[in-house]
Formats: C-alpha cells, sequence, structure tokens
C-alpha cells in the first residue's frame, strides 16, 4: 500500500513537473522592410459588407502575408479600444484600418508629435475629420514613442514609424506582447500624457489672469 | 501506510501546483526623458581602479536612479559580447560605456545607419578609435533600428536613439527582455544586417570585372 502511495505521488509529481504551456508574453516580432504587398482585401474585409471597396483591387501587387499585413491584422483585431502614441502617422493602409475601427464603434485616441503633423501624406487631418481625438505635444523635445495598445491588453511597440518610408524600406521592429504589467506600465504613460496634452492647458491659447 | 503515501502524494502535488517563480520575460520597462542625473561615479566604478576618474565629480547635478543609469547598468552587465544595432549613436555616457566593455575585453559589434555618422556629437569616431568594429548602411533606407543584445541573452530595444537630445528632451520608452526565441530573432536580424554591411560588398569601392 506505501508502494502504490508512493508511485501514486510519483506520478503527480511528474505530472506536475512538466511546463505547462504558458503564452509566450511575446506573441510576435515583426522586422521590416515589409515585402511589397496589397493589402486592399485585408482592409475591404475589415470595413465590412458596406464598403465601397467590394471590387477587387486592380494593382499588380500579390497578396502577401507580411509584417505589413500582420500589423494590419494585429491593430483590425481590436474590440473595444485602441490607443495610440505615435511620434508620425503617416501610412494610408495604417490610417484606413484606424478609421474602420473608429467607425466598427472602437474607442480610439491618439497622441502625436505637433512637428510631424506636418509630414508629407500625414493622415492626421483625416483621422481627425472622421471623429478620432487626436492630442499633440507642443514643446521643444518630441513626442517620439511609436506604440499602439489594443483592447488595454495587446501591446505594439518597436522602433517603426507609421509611414511608408518606413515600412516600405527602412530596418525597423516592432515586438507584439501580451504581458499585463508591460501594459500597465505603457497604459500608465499613455495616460500621462494625454492628460497633459489636454488642449486646454495649450499655452499658445490666451490664458484669463 | 496507504494513507501516509498517498499523503506524501497530495503534499508533492500541492508543491508543484503552485506557481513557480519564473523570471517574468519583459525585465523592466524605462520611459524617458530621463531624470537630471549624474553618472559619473558609476561609469567610473565600472571603469575600474585603473581609470583616470578617481576624483569625485564636481558638477551639480544629483546621483539618481534614472532611466539613463538604469540602462547603464544592463549595458556594464556584459560580460562576453555586447551586439549594438543603432540608428544613432551620440549620447557621450553610452559611448564611454561601451568603450569600457570593449576595453574589459566583452567582443562589442556595432551597426548603424551611415547618415547619423554626421550628427554633431556622434560617438562612432571615438569608438572607432578605441578599436571597435563598426559596420554601416550605404542605402537609401535607414538602418533605424534602435536595440542592443548583451552576452546573447538579455535584449535592450525601444523608441530611444542613444542622444543627449532623445534621453534628456523625449518621450521615449526601452524594453528590456530575456526571453530566448525573442532574443533569437534579434540575433538573426543583427546577423542579417553585418553580413549584409561587410564593407567588402560596398559598391562605392571600385570593383574589379
Amino acid at each position: 500500500a506505501l508502494a502504490v502511495g508512493l508511485a501514486l505521488g510519483l506520478v503527480t509529481w511528474w505530472r506536475w513537473r512538466r511546463p505547462r504551456p504558458r503564452p509566450r508574453p511575446v506573441r510576435e516580432v515583426l522586422f521590416f522592410p515589409s515585402q511589397p504587398s496589397c493589402t486592399e482585401a485585408l482592409l475591404a474585409e475589415a470595413a465590412g459588407p458596406g464598403s465601397a471597396k467590394l471590387r477587387p483591387c486592380p494593382c499588380p501587387l500579390p497578396r502577401l502575408d507580411c509584417s505589413l499585413s500582420r500589423l494590419l491584422r494585429r491593430l483590425l483585431s481590436a474590440r473595444r479600444s485602441l490607443d495610440l502614441c505615435l511620434f508620425a502617422f503617416c501610412s494610408p493602409q495604417l490610417g484606413q484600418a484606424v478609421r474602420i475601427l473608429h467607425r466598427r464603434g472602437v474607442r480610439v485616441r491618439l497622441l502625436t508629435d505637433a512637428m510631424s503633423m506636418g509630414f508629407s501624406g500625414s493622415q492626421i487631418g483625416l483621422l481627425r475629420q472622421a471623429g478620432i481625438q487626436v492630442r499633440h505635444d507642443e514643446k521643444t523635445g518630441y513626442m517620439h514613442h511609436k506604440f499602439a495598445v489594443v483592447d488595454r491588453r495587446i501591446l505594439i511597440t518597436g522602433s517603426l514609424n507609421w509611414t511608408t518610408q518606413a515600412i516600405q524600406n527602412n530596418r525597423e521592429n516592432v515586438l507584439i506582447l501580451e504581458d499585463v504589467e508591460c501594459v500597465k506600465s505603457f497604459l500608465d504613460e499613455f495616460e500621462r500624457i494625454w492628460g497633459e496634452y489636454d488642449p486646454s492647458n495649450y499655452t499658445f491659447f490666451p490664458q484669463r489672469q
């Protein structure tokens, strides 16, 4: 009987000793430049049946599973919220994805750098026209973050500015992380900056004495 | 005896059921701008007794545990290798830390962007004078990564360019990760670029027919 008990003990010990499959916090690592690829079908699918993009895209680019399409898919997985903290935002594909999410009812907030809003092809005007809340700095230092938090759960961060130049030509990296404490640090940083860049604090508006 | 055996089994089961403290892959998240702080003592200690910096620094800055000092400490923990892949490298403190590691016998390799080598205060010349291997791009796209791998084990990556402007004035983030698969992805990217930027491939050298 002692032997049976010990055997049972050994079996449970062996069972619990095996490493349990725990999801890795680093879900994906994307490197850029991304392969040239058409993302129209991906965006049309996300936009839903009401979209004007029902005809297939006539462009000659292949439809590949590339770094850009993977980044787009992560963003388009948002169901409740998208917090964007981006030095520059000029990529039309990423701009379209964010507008689709806003139309779907996802709460989008965007923090950006004032200087980059003047970049050629900046998406900020289109995003504001669509009704998305945008706040920017007014200091000499840059708001140089390049991160996004999807549904307060997934962190997308790296060296990549959201521009076509960076996506197509630069050596860049993007990490996709699901780590509660790490996401919390970035959300806290987002809220700090969101509060600091409140338009009512802008000093170029006349102040009442 | 059966009861004793079962009790032993239960104890081992309970023991192994408890979540074992596993180190989190995301070791640290640093945000910038860093608080103004004097890092001379930290660097003098790392340089060792042979260093010329035995007298205390006369500057009025406090010695704080800030984002810059934490980044320096992670770098200075290198014992065997340091692989740097940095768009810009102009911070004198970080430059000094890398030269100290090289003197200590750590194998340092640096990949950078050709354009940024002309930035005011670039450390590249000093690093090359010290005997550190540096390779750079010669293409139109930027080598825009900002990562370092310490001892092929710790990944330091984020939005931060290694410049005083970024450290003191910008909103930036740096992640410190210990995740085997993720570090391997970044090391593979490093080796790809290191091979591509081999000076013997530079097209501005005359090619034999």
